[in-house]
């Protein structure tokens, strides 16, 4: 890294982009893509390819309802806001790239398959009840004949028609073309080191090769990784940890037809079975907190499908593609982190979506191009209903929340 | 493939081989190494590279007495004979090849988890005992003190010491090191299409790309895929079927110290864990009539690790590393084809190991390299003695028994 003095001398020589987005997953593309097709001259950099972070592994469940956990009300509106745009976001994104974005209207049943599980799975209706979300109690019966390959040992079952899913590896190839034929670019194969910050600005980032790349304008979008970047002191990093997924693809040899909407169980419905509905199926997934450990392990592999196959026997006759494991980017709430960073004018931050990453990706794109627009043209104060949400609304996702904190388990 | 008279013009202007092998499986380059070995100009045929094919899903049991199968007395012989060879074999090819193959003289446990599977363990071992094999019955403390990573819910276990294991890709990479420093050749990505058989003589193959090859002596060890060879009416050659086994291979991150001893379960032993000595493992092998198709499915995954890991409860912490169907070479009795073709001068058949091909690779080349040697010399009788088999057991394994077998299933 040049010092800098040289590097002054540098950026006057080179015209900085408007805005450069680090990491081309679903969440960095989606926002490269809107932000150029406002007429933003854009950047995304890349340590490998497109998608093949967190977004590669990711089942692509769209599912504010299912997902519901007390206390996250913030979450949950930013999820249905989400889920909303979806559907407009993926026919515009299909026109732009000339892509088909593999978005599937499906529908969601969340399944009990004893008393116990029935008991919870009532609670979870009262809750979602209570919230106004649509959801419908079904008995087995009902269930089984809406879904014929779900076993029948089922007990109940809530159908939750709104909760959808998209298959996250087209998505990102469609945000990525239309990245690039809005007149965005993309180096792929490039890693971030640091930001470059000066003062109280952002003025671009340093590469891992000690080039500069000048920027008015710099988005975090590395997920996970967006943790370790240089140029910032730690406390001012948005802290961030992987949870780890274990997942499986697979497909029926025979075609489509053993299921056509997503099937999920257990606390949360952690446990699922996504239809792509060509015969393509995703079961997923565990939650580890095992640092940056991505092995595939026999113990999960084998809850995986054992859950799977109990639920729907037609499993066992399925074969097995894939068995990876991915890194969901969690912040100490477990909220995402969706703003401007504070202290340093021009950065902003778009990380930390955990489990939620694909369904929030439109979302989060509308939150942080109104604000790189609107700083774009001068005007400083804060877009928060950018995307229809207020501003009480888009302070929980804030990174400010986290801007001084004491880290724990150091002595600093 | 040219008219029989251009084709013979051809083969006067071209010296042929001693003997051509036509696979470089474990079988084909045991051979091809033995026979080079002794001074035969030897050229191996592979149509992908070396142990591509059954060798490299193979998980390498040595186990003649863990397999015994009533009524298989003569396959129990031959099985014994070539245990007993291995190490030799072993010393002989390291020192040949200057290459470490995984031999691990680890013995075996065969163990029961329920009082069913109990009774059939003491039925079992009477019938090892009957036959005089070396087998001890354990309490299933013992069996527990000599393997700690046993479940608790053990029953019972025999000691099986002389059953042993070794890693068939390390056996196929130096017997292919072995072939070509003892002056062997080994073509690879050459696909034979058919023998060139005149009269009642072999003369050589013709290769996939129309070429001829010439070789004074065929060997045919080609495994599953021997039986739609060319050259030769369908009822001439030796009926096989594909038998398809899925099997997992996984490593213990912590490092070796779960297993030491190969764990067997289930009829016959079918149900194993194979330790490799080094903390990896490979747990096997389901056996499905499937004809061709190596897909692995969700049912064998599930299966595979759930015995393996109600046995052996750390199994849930090995990483699994990969998962693939081979598909093991069956005749219609069952029993290894190892002998001169009946009614073709020069043609020999070293195939349907079925799930022995790694523990029989040592006597079958034996057997084979005596006949090649002898034929080589000009002497016509058989040399059934050679690998210390008497002349009835030789004919156990020998190819005539097929020949002009009725296909079962066809108007023909």
């Amino acid at each position: 890294m040049p010092a800098r003095g040289d590097f002054k001398v540098k950026r006057s020589s080179s015209s900085p982009v408007d805005v450069a987005v680090i990491g081309a997953g679903a969440i960095g593309l989606s926002i490269a893509w809107r932000a150029a097709s406002r007429g933003l001259r854009v950047l995304v950099l890349e340590r490998d390819h497109p998608g093949a972070g967190t977004s590669y592994h990711a089942a692509g469940m769209l599912a504010p309802v299912a997902e519901v956990t007390p206390g996250e009300d913030a979450l949950l509106s930013l999820g249905l806001r989400s889920a909303e745009l979806f559907a407009p976001f993926v026919s515009e994104l299909q026109r732009a790239s000339e892509m088909r974005v593999g978005y599937t209207r499906c529908g969601t049943l969340l399944v009990a398959r004893d008393t116990d599980e029935a008991s919870a799975l009532e609670r979870e209706l009262a809750l979602r009840q209570r919230l106004g979300l649509e959801v419908q109690r079904l008995r087995a019966s009902a269930a089984r004949r809406l879904e014929p390959g779900l076993a029948p040992s089922l007990r109940l079952a809530l159908d939750v028609p709104g909760d959808h899913a998209v298959d996250p590896r087209t998505l990102v190839a469609a945000l990525a073309a239309a990245t690039l034929r809005g007149g965005g670019e993309l180096r792929t194969g490039t890693a971030v080191a640091s930001l470059d910050v000066a003062g109280d600005s952002v003025r671009g980032v340093v590469l891992g090769d000690g080039s500069h790349v000048a920027a008015r304008q710099v988005v975090v979008a590395a997920g996970v990784w967006s943790g370790s970047l240089g140029g910032l002191p730690a406390e001012r990093l948005v802290p961030l940890r992987p949870v780890k997924g274990q997942i499986l693809r697979l497909h029926d040899p025979a075609g489509p037809g053993l299921l056509t909407r997503v099937i999920r169980m257990g606390p949360g419905g952690s446990s699922y079975i996504t239809p792509r509905g060509d015969g393509r199926y995703v079961i997923g997934a565990t939650s580890e907190e095992r640092g940056f450990d991505t092995s595939v392990t026999a113990g999960a592999a084998f809850e995986l499908l054992r859950e799977a196959s109990e639920l729907v026997p037609g499993v066992s006759e399925l074969v097995l593609d894939e068995l990876t494991a991915g890194l969901r980017p969690a912040t100490p709430d477990n909220l995402p982190v969706i703003g401007r960073a504070p202290r340093v004018d021009g950065l902003w931050w778009a990380v930390g979506h955990r489990r939620g990453g694909i369904l929030l990706s439109p979302v989060t794109a509308e939150l942080i191009v109104a604000g790189l627009v609107a700083a774009d043209a001068g005007d400083g104060r804060h877009h928060d209903d950018a995307a229809g949400l207020d501003g009480d609304l888009a302070r929980a996702f804030d990174p400010a929340r986290f801007a001084g904190r004491v880290t724990i388990g150091t002595a600093a």
